[in-house]
Formats: C-alpha cells, sequence, structure tokens
C-alpha cells in the first residue's frame, strides 16, 4: 500500500503538453507590446497555458507548504544556528511571525506547515500536518540519513499532505519551502551528488558561518559522499544517504501537484535540491517547475542548469522557508493576467513592428 | 509664476533623514531570520522607514503615472515602431487592454495618463491629464528638443499632474513610466550626456531594431551631442538638447512625489534617464528614488551607478510603460509588510545566532 502511493503519483505525473505551446506563443506575439517584451513574464504566461492546456491560464488559489524536520549531521557544526531553532521556528510560523506568514498574507497564499521529522512533540494545530517520521535524520557524516524505506515513507508523506490540501481546495499553484537546521549541508551534498560538480562548488554559508566552518562543512560533505558513494542517477538513493526528511516531503508534494496539473514554484537551494531529487525519480516534472528565487547559495546554480532553470527573483535572500516562492506566485499570477487581459495590435487598433 | 512652481518644488525636496536608520536596521536585524537573510527585501524596508520617518511603514494608496510624448528625433529612423504607434498606445492605455494596466490592476494600483506631448488630438478621458507642451519635441538631430522655458514648464507639468493626483488622495509610493516612440534615443543621449559612457556603451536595440538600425542610432546620439555639447552637470540643459516632453514630466513627478515624502519607482530605461535629470537638478531625491527593474537597454546601468540605485526585478522586459514599476511596487509593499508584521526573536521565543 505505502509503496503504491509512490508508484502511483510518480507514473501520473505526464510531461507538460507541447500542444498549445505554438498557439500560446502565437497569443502572446499578438499582444499590444514589441516581440518578447515582457521577457520572463512571457515565458512563465506560456508555460501556464501548457500546464493548465488553456490559452486563458488562471490562478485562484494558491497554496505554500513548509516543510520541516532535523539534521543529524547538524551534530558536527555545520550551522550557526542549534537544532533547537527548527522546532522554535515551526511555532514561529504557527503563530504567524515569521517572514513567509507575512509573504503569504500578503499574496494570499494559504499556508500548511509539515513536520516531517522535527526532533520535539509539537502541539497539535489546525494549519500542522503532522507527519512526523523520525525525530531528524540520522548523522550522514557516519551512517544512511535514513532507510530507504524511510525515504519512500517521507516521500509519500508529502505527497498526501499536498493530496490532502488539494481536496480540501483544488489549487494551481503550489510553493514550497523549508525549514531545518543543517539542511543546507544536506541539500548541498545532493547536488554534488547529483550533479557531479565538487562539494566545495555546491557549498555555500547557510545562515552564516563563517571561513572555517565552511571549510568544515565541504569537509563533512566530501567525506560523507566518499563514505556512501550515492548513485548519481538515483534520487531516491540519494536522499536516503544524504538527504533529509522535508527534503523528500517536498520532493513528495511537487510530484503530488505535478500530478494534479498543478504549477510548482521552488524556493532556495534545499527547495531546489528536493526539486531535483523529484526530477531524478520523474523526470516528466521538469515543466510543471518554476525557479521562485536565485540563491545566495552557490549549489543551486548546478541544480537549476541541469532542470533547465531560470529563477525569477533575485532579491539576494537566503532564508528559505519558501519566502522567494510566495513572492514569484504573485508574479506567475500576474503573466496569467497578462496572457488572459491583454489587447492585441487588433483589438487595439495599433499599428506592429516595421519589418 | 511658472517659474516657482519649478523652484519651490525643488527647494522642497530634503534629502531622507538618517536618524531612524540605526532604529530601523535593529528592528530589521532583531526579527527571526538570519542577519541579511531577506537581502533587498530588508534594504527596501529600511529605506521606506527613512522616508516615511516611521518604523513601521506602510503602503496603502498607490498611483502609476505614464507619460507620454512624441520625438522629432524619430524622423531619423531611429525605432522599429511609427510614431503614429505613441497615440494609439495611448488609447489603449485608456482602454485599459496595454501591459501596464494589466498589472496595475493586479496590484491595485491606480493609474493615470499623461499626455505630455503626443502628435495627436486625443480626446478628453477620466484617467487622461492633458499637458501637451507641444506636438512632439524638435529633431535633436539638428536643433535642441526643446527651449528652456518648454523644458521647464514641461517639467512643471509634471510636478502639477502629481500634485493635482496627491490632492485627490495621498499615495505613498508612485511608479513612473513612459510611452514614446524614439524615446530610448532621448534617454541613451541624456544618460551619455550626464554620465561620459559613450553614445555606443549607452545605447541598446530598443523595441527591437537590427544592427544597421543600432549603428545609425548610435551615430544620430554622437552627432547630437557634438553638435549641442549639453552642459554634464546641468540637468535642464541636457534635457533640452536632447530629452523628451515625457522625460521632463517624469522628472517633475519624481521631485513632486519626493517633496511629498512619497517613494518613487523608476522603471526602465527611459524612466531611470528622466530620473537621472532630476537627480541633477536636486540630488536630495536620491533617497526617495528606487529601481523597478533592470533593463535589457545597456545605457541604464551607466545611470542606475550614478545614483547608486540597484534594481529590484530582472525579468528581462523591455517594454516600459511602467511595467517593472509595477511589479516592484508590490515587493516593497510586502518588505514594509515585513518591517510591520515579522516577529523579533524575543517575540516569537527562537535562539539566535551562535557568534
Amino acid at each position: 500500500m505505502s509503496e503504491n502511493l509512490y508508484e502511483q503519483t510518480c507514473k501520473s505525473v505526464s510531461a507538460v503538453s507541447d500542444e498549445l505551446l505554438s498557439a500560446a506563443q502565437h497569443k502572446m506575439d499578438n499582444k499590444t507590446k514589441p516581440l518578447g517584451a515582457l521577457g520572463q513574464l512571457e515565458s512563465l504566461a506560456v508555460q501556464m497555458c501548457q500546464i493548465q492546456q488553456s490559452l486563458s491560464p488562471r490562478i485562484e488559489n494558491k497554496t505554500l507548504m513548509v516543510f520541516a524536520a532535523d539534521h543529524g549531521i547538524s551534530a558536527e557544526g555545520v550551522s550557526a544556528f542549534p537544532s533547537e531553532v527548527t522546532a522554535q521556528m515551526v511555532l514561529n510560523f504557527l503563530g504567524g511571525g515569521a517572514a513567509i506568514n507575512v509573504l503569504c498574507r500578503h499574496h494570499d497564499i494559504d499556508i500548511r506547515i509539515v513536520d516531517m521529522g522535527v526532533s520535539a512533540d509539537l502541539e497539535p494545530h489546525s494549519e500542522l500536518i503532522d507527519k512526523k517520521i523520525r525525530r531528524g535524520t540520522r548523522n550522514f557524516a557516519v551512517e544512511p540519513a535514513m532507510t530507504r524505506e524511510e525515504a519512500i515513507q517521507a516521500i509519500e508523506a508529502g505527497m498526501s499532505s499536498f493530496f490532502d490540501v488539494y481536496a480540501q481546495r483544488p489549487v494551481q499553484i503550489l510553493g514550497l519551502g523549508e525549514m531545518g537546521i543543517g539542511n543546507t549541508t544536506s541539500a548541498s551534498a545532493i547536488i554534488s551528488a547529483a550533479t557531479g560538480v565538487s562539494p566545495e562548488e555546491a557549498t555555500g554559508r547557510g545562515t552564516g558561518i563563517d571561513d572555517k566552518g565552511f571549510q568544515n562543512k565541504v569537509a563533512v560533505i566530501q567525506k560523507a559522499l566518499d563514505l556512501h558513494r550515492p548513485d548519481t542517477n538515483d534520487g531516491l538513493d540519494i536522499l536516503c544517504k544524504v538527504g533529509g526528511f522535508e527534503i523528500a516531503g517536498i520532493a513528495g508534494a511537487a510530484l503530488a501537484a505535478a500530478s494534479k496539473g498543478v504549477a510548482v514554484v521552488l524556493d532556495g537551494v534545499i527547495s531546489t535540491a528536493a526539486g531535483l531529487v523529484a526530477y531524478l525519480i520523474r523526470p516528466e516534472i521538469g515543466g510543471y517547475l518554476i525557479s521562485g528565487h536565485r540563491s545566495v547559495e552557490v549549489g543551486q546554480v548546478a541544480a537549476l542548469e541541469m532542470m533547465s532553470l531560470n529563477p525569477v527573483l533575485e532579491l539576494n535572500m537566503r532564508l528559505g522557508e519558501g519566502t522567494g516562492a510566495a513572492l514569484t506566485i504573485d508574479i506567475v499570477s500576474a503573466a496569467c493576467r497578462v496572457m488572459r487581459e491583454m489587447a492585441s495590435f487588433e483589438e487595439a487598433g495599433v499599428s506592429g513592428q516595421s519589418e
């Protein structure tokens, strides 16, 4: 039964159809502007036409899910913050005081928090989905972060979390964020394993470690990859060995959303690493993915290149939580309105470009 | 009397106060996030604190003004579109079918169109402000674009347009866009004259000219600068010689807004060139300016550097109209909410960063 949800959902993700591609591009090209002058708004609008299989794409309901979990690897001193901050920030999310809460309120986005493996007992709350696999991953400096069974269970938890939200109210777009002290180390390790870039090239400063901390982080990742030798092409294998439960949850939710024809907005480096896991598991997801924000974390670049994604925003942020995704959801929404509402040269009686 | 509005408004622009700067930065630094992790959202929030002289900055009402005019220089074949498109696009704005209309609707921004010098008779319309100086500038390849009197008149028209809008309903932020076939040529000439970069470095492809058109455009600008020799430090002199009426209107509206303590969001290269004219006239305006969008037009870079501005968005757009400003207004609004609504470490009971 457990194996079924995973398999079924993955199989249900079909590549976006190119059927409407030329019609969508043609509709955009005929709008009252020089060819291509709306840049990325145009490509987002066309992508939304493909995802929704409509020349009038529309975003009415928006959800952002923040997956949270702790990381055994934080015992290696890879973060500037103590592990207890993960649980504290979950309470902050539930209290509405975090950056992601503010941005979701600003853009009328429903927010859901999913406990995938926080190292604390959390009180029940209407916005908290309890999917705790265990209290944090194992320390992947010395053993795999999780078993294969746990990895599948965690991906399925992400899938079912999304399906439950979707059953309550269908959405047209899903933003994906995370919270988990130590998780940039996991994200960098995943990206290094999947793309082949060195740990040094895949690693950044996370929430703010110094030079010594950075060298330690790179060394921890290199040692872990040497120890576990994850299979480059096997998203599940990489996830088990150096992943995180919130990363698995994001991958699962992304796959579930794509299976329902819902656009998926990734956030910073961790969310992008999770998207990469989903992409390795089911490359057909690619056409549903939108990169919300170019992270300060360098590792993101290699992951984005592998998925051919180009971030919408570059605001020098490095917070995660889904903050970049929340801002981008609104820009995608604006792009859909451009496709629906902007006049054509003919409709507006405007002369076209000279040849 | 005419001279008075110009002088008075310019004098009323005082540099933003640094009084609240450290308090605003301190408030931002204590919010539940790693130091600086919200990147440009943080600097926008702090800037809004300075502009509004409040630690709880707020954007309730937003206006975007699109200034439109024709350009004598378009006789030199510098644009891919015919001049008649300026008037046609004004009608499109009034009909609600242009990109800027869609984006203003999306972000609940009032839009006003100002006819500064369109080469056509336009019917009265509730959203159209008639400030026509004359039907297009003179061709600055052969004579100054406008007289000094016309330049002051045009700047004052921009000022009074803003003051009228503000009297009807005070706003906290003003976006500035434009429409005028041929106006990237004027913008590049202004930027070249003011910053000293060569016409080649200040010139882009506008709405989409080819290589031959580009070479012609550069040559036209070089010839005009050689002919008129505008005074590098005199915004008004540059404006008279190679400017445009919509550019003057934007400069005036920006100065008027700053004089009322209203944040000003510039758009692409033309709006930025107009901001530069305002900046040369009254450098105190600098702290009120926000750059909305990094233009594909290369000339913008030199202008931004001179004003120490860093664009919020980079969506590969090259439309103008205020489209980048409209999107950025909402991001500034989100930044204000972050400053007002996000919890501090203490309020949320979250542990801080280890030293």
